[in-house]
């Protein structure tokens, strides 16, 4: 999250006079049936002020939204890119990370621990959320709405 | 491990008095040399009564079995299927593991330590047998013999 | 590490009248840029009396170095050889680790975890270095000097 100088996204005045601060969002993407709202959470996180969007997805991921229709940088991971990027991500960084499942992968004990796994290295959590789910099953492991991930970004940018 | 209306297996009448219970069984098949017995295994299983028995395999799996004798459905792996199976197995349904490996694999102390994490999740361990090894090492690390898997697999349908 | 009888490299007399001990020196290595020097630690481990050097290679390490070059066998790793190498470990025999990697990556907490659950497995580490790395960052996270490596070998080969 580099502060710069006043500096926005297209069709906004280079002379606009108030400085701001540009962030760099990074969307990493999995294959959670989840991923079919990648296009919604990317046009919204894209109406935030001074933000740049970039996407890292795993091919799992890519079932469920068209590539075509990505309207910022993808990348791709058949290298286990994603993976890496995580892993050597400065976490003086934030990292959120949006759990998706199935209800029995949910209430299965190795979820919790892994959770646990990550908020231990600071990584902030955006609780999955209980609905039907698109297998149909009722319960637990829903991925957060669009909006509420986009209200969880906002704070953490107006905070760096 | 539904119960169900009386229903059997090919070849006994639709009209037999007596209800009973049905089960289905999944079974998971990795790359050991193990592997080779599950004919064997699957033969024994569909004497049960009332048994379904269906098989995931890894790739690996199959350089030890030839998939043209397998009498049951069999799921392959190539999206990690299997690995998937269980993380969204339903764990009000029981799993059994029946580790297989070398013997240095057995002794490696990363292999209690995974041992003792999927009995913490629940699951019962068919505990491999010390005998002289396919690689023609002796020692622990052989599979279970095959009649007290399926002894086994019987214990666990009749507390079903 | 089998003592065996006087036995040595090419090029030395098999009349050699003093008997010598004679190691198996298997390297692993894998896809970080620190794999550029294993032409350099394969030439030096080769000094060292009575060592026969293998390689085992994953693929990414191969993007470090030319394979045309490696003056010992060297196994791949499409299978991930290496990985059931380790697991398949006779713990009796000692096992080196060479940290490599990107300073974030050594920063996250993670690392310490990693590099804490091999030392209990009895492994001996060989702890990075810090310098200017590969990509540019200054920081702790560089694999150890080759001749570190190559002394700390020696002096785990003598007291064998």
């Amino acid at each position: 999250m580099e502060p710069e100088a006043a500096e926005q996204r297209a069709g906004v005045s280079a002379r606009e006079s108030v400085p701001s601060k540009r962030f760099h969002v990074l969307v990493g993407v999995t294959g959670s049936v989840a991923a079919l709202k990648l296009p919604l959470l990317l046009s919204s996180l894209l109406e935030i002020a001074g933000v740049d969007v970039q996407v890292v997805t795993t091919e799992s991921a890519k079932h469920f939204y068209n590539a075509q229709e990505i309207p910022v940088p993808l990348y791709s991971d058949s290298d286990e890119w994603q993976t890496c990027v995580v892993r050597a991500w400065d976490l003086r960084r934030p990292v959120l990370f949006c759990p998706a499942m199935n209800t029995a992968m949910w209430e299965h004990p190795i979820t919790a621990q892994q959770v646990a796994k990550l908020k231990e290295f600071g990584y902030t959590e955006i609780p999955c959320i209980q609905k039907r789910l698109v297998c149909g099953d009722e319960g637990y492991g829903a991925m957060a709405e669009v909006w509420t991930i986009v209200e969880k970004v906002k704070e953490v940018l107006e905070r760096s």
